[in-house]
């Protein structure tokens, strides 16, 4: 087998087999296929797309080019959660939690801050000593004895994905849905998951900000996870607006901190919805309950129970965090410097856009400018408006935290430009706006394939 | 400027303007744009297509990405012919001392074998001691003094051609109209050209077999040498069969001196008769004759008095090349073995896949398995009928020449398969299938760009 005809075969639109596939993949895991073929390739598939079997066949490829978690040994349904990306959204430090809790094992592979989207790595790394560098043998045993755990990538799991995952970066060829899909889908199933629910962001925070684009790579995933024998549900979820009020690193723990303790708040509600939502279908496909709707009246049972809180404190201590900042949140966030952003006229915040929003707090120093730099725990954005809301000349839309005040024009500039401020309410979308099963993933596959 | 905009840029169909496309290829002579970022951009381009004025930003950066030949001082028209590749055609050992005779300069940089098809500079350097590697001052000195030079690319011509090149062959960009434009352009530009006829051929023996697309390409050539100020007409030419009755290299030069010296053979008259047609525009381009008709009249006249070949000895020994052996080309073919094909069954010769016959002829020895490796000067193939030729059984097609007994079995075999004898005569294409010309040129480019 020869990369050039590969590549040849791609450029002219046809479909490769599982065996060329494979062929590549390894050769991207192994360092076989200098980048520059991979590249060309990577833009063949970008521009040609890639069949249903073609996706299934690079998935399965990646996720078996290197190591892979073997579930079967912990006696429990393994079930994950995975977002696309978006801004604000902390829904794994809750429904990692509550579905352990259910009795359900959840060993998530997470990634960090990408582009304006924020990392659940970089969130759990702002409480002191949490790792999450563990080897798939420490991950198991805090899976043992707690029942979820939130993880890096590994150095040896799907390393064809690393590869091809740092190329795509490089050779704009990110934005492809069958590529994003055989990305994704590789890490999560080399997790060893029998259940995997996938929140895809639509709208203004979303990578794929058109619906029509979001709901084809959700039938996507869906079809490539139920091919593997995986239960995979994926709901279509609004990012029009950051996810409950707090944006950043350690800011975002403490709102899950405080919805773990029970407590409500309007400016969090949409960000427990979803959680709840979500944890539903973790534990409906985990066999917990029969119907995805009892699945989200035991995960509010669970949270609102602290049950759920109590398997977080003990999993943040099995990753070796201090446990004592959990119980004084507040006390605990310490930024730098903070300042307010008030409102220049009065109206209803009728738009955000929510990926300059994302860059705000990514440049407040809650993300990176390269791989590699630390990150502010700190810095983040608290908002005090949700999309609707009422707002009067002069009041505070939000608070900016950050390491020192020099980082504030940035940040400030793009939040100016990226809340409109109108004189009549605008009517919101769902914050669910769709929800693809392996029942009726089908039909989307069929109506928005772009091929 | 970064590399990944420009990729994104083409890879979503847009048009890239001449600073961008000028950073890439300065980026490839200099190698601060990686290859795999130049790889993406370049399936980007073969897939979404090159629009005419990137063809011809393209092909000026490339031209001017290192040393180019300045022809004024040579006091001169310099024109040059190029043909995009075919089997047995050694048209420019004759054009370039006709032209030579008529008062033009020559300054003619060749190739090598490329896959299935003959080298020019393979054929030259079959002569010993013919120098190919001549500096650019060297080359100016032999065209004073002769009027020709045939010299293969110095180190330092069109380098980023040289880099994308060699990309295009690693990630199967090779078959695109605007690349191979670009390609040969920049290169035929850098010698300071003020005239330039395109031989692109057409059918089974030529890299485009489809009439259309050997068009657009001719079109697209003309339109980027047009622009760049340089006189360009292309003939569309046949290559369903080699051209003359000799394919290799020493064969080739031996047949060119038979013409040379004013003999005739029915077997040379399609390779006699491109020669003139071609030669014809040279000297119409270089101002000549008052048309090609007349052109190809004047060049008729040049090649029966020994003119032309009086200036290719003058240019072999301004070369270093041995004289003696052109007086005797018989005598000095001394092939290791021979073996004559002969027919198996009666009937004429219908059709012959013409690219099969050249690689038949490459590996012979007259090419290479890979860049660097000799060539037999020996190797090769003489024919002993053309398309349509009446054939009885048994009787003699070929002979070929090779540096083994052991290389006989696979051309054998490619010949075999190439050549179909069938009950009646089939009716050929004309030799010259079409001209595009700076007059014409815009109609071609409309009806046949394939974005």
């Amino acid at each position: 087998m020869h990369p050039v005809d590969l590549i040849r075969k791609k450029r002219d639109g046809e479909e490769l087999s599982a065996e060329e596939i494979q062929f590549l993949a390894q050769g991207a895991a192994q360092g076989s296929i200098p980048e520059e073929q991979l590249a060309a390739w990577l833009m063949a598939a970008f521009l040609r797309g890639l069949s249903l079997a073609e996706v299934d066949a690079l998935t399965t490829a990646m996720r078996f080019s290197g190591e892979v978690f073997d579930s079967s040994t912990l006696g429990k349904f393994a079930v994950d959660k995975h977002s696309t990306g978006g801004v604000g959204d902390k829904t794994s430090l809750l429904v990692a939690p509550i579905a352990a809790a259910a009795g359900l094992a959840v060993p998530m592979i997470s990634g960090r801050a990408l582009g304006h989207t924020g990392g659940t790595l970089d969130k759990l790394e702002s409480i002191p000593g949490y790792r999450t560098q563990l080897s798939l043998k420490e991950m198991e045993s805090v899976l043992t004895k707690v029942g979820a755990s939130i993880v890096g990538q590994t150095q040896d799991l799907v390393p064809a994905d690393r590869v091809l995952y740092a190329l795509r970066d490089r050779t704009s060829t990110v934005e492809s849905p069958y590529l994003i899909c055989a990305s994704i889908m590789s890490k999560k199933l080399a997790a060893g998951l029998n259940g995997l629910v996938l929140d895809v962001k639509t709208g203004s925070g979303a990578f794929l900000r058109r619906k029509e684009d979001a709901l084809f790579l959700a039938a996507l995933m869906v079809e490539t996870g139920e091919r593997a024998g995986t239960h995979t549900a994926a709901l279509l979820t609004n990012m029009d607006q950051p996810l409950g009020h707090m944006a950043g690193n350690w800011i975002e723990v403490w709102e899950s901190l405080e919805l773990l303790q029970g407590k409500r708040d309007p400016l969090s509600e949409d960000l427990r919805e979803l959680s709840l939502a979500l944890a539903g279908w973790m534990l409906f496909l985990g066999g917990v309950t029969r119907t995805a709707e009892e699945g989200r009246q035991s995960a509010e049972e669970i949270l609102t129970s602290g049950e759920a809180l109590k398997v977080f404190t003990q999993m943040v201590a099995a990753h070796g965090g201090d446990t004592t900042p959990l119980g004084q949140p507040a006390q605990f966030h310490k930024p730098g410097v903070s300042k307010e952003l008030c409102a220049e006229r009065s109206g209803y915040l009728a738009h955000i856009d929510c990926t300059a929003a994302g860059w705000a707090v990514q440049r407040l120093g809650a993300g990176r400018e390269r791989a590699g730099e630390p990150v502010d725990p700190f810095a983040g954005i608290e908002w005090y408006v949700k999309l609707g809301s009422p707002i009067k000349a002069g009041q505070p839309l939000c608070t900016m935290f950050s390491g020192q005040a020099s980082r504030f024009s940035e940040p400030e500039a793009l939040l100016r430009k990226a809340l409109v401020i109108a004189d009549k309410p605008v009517e919101e979308g769902p914050l669910i706006q769709g929800i693809i099963t392996a029942e009726n993933r089908k039909e989307f596959l069929k109506t928005t394939n772009p091929s």
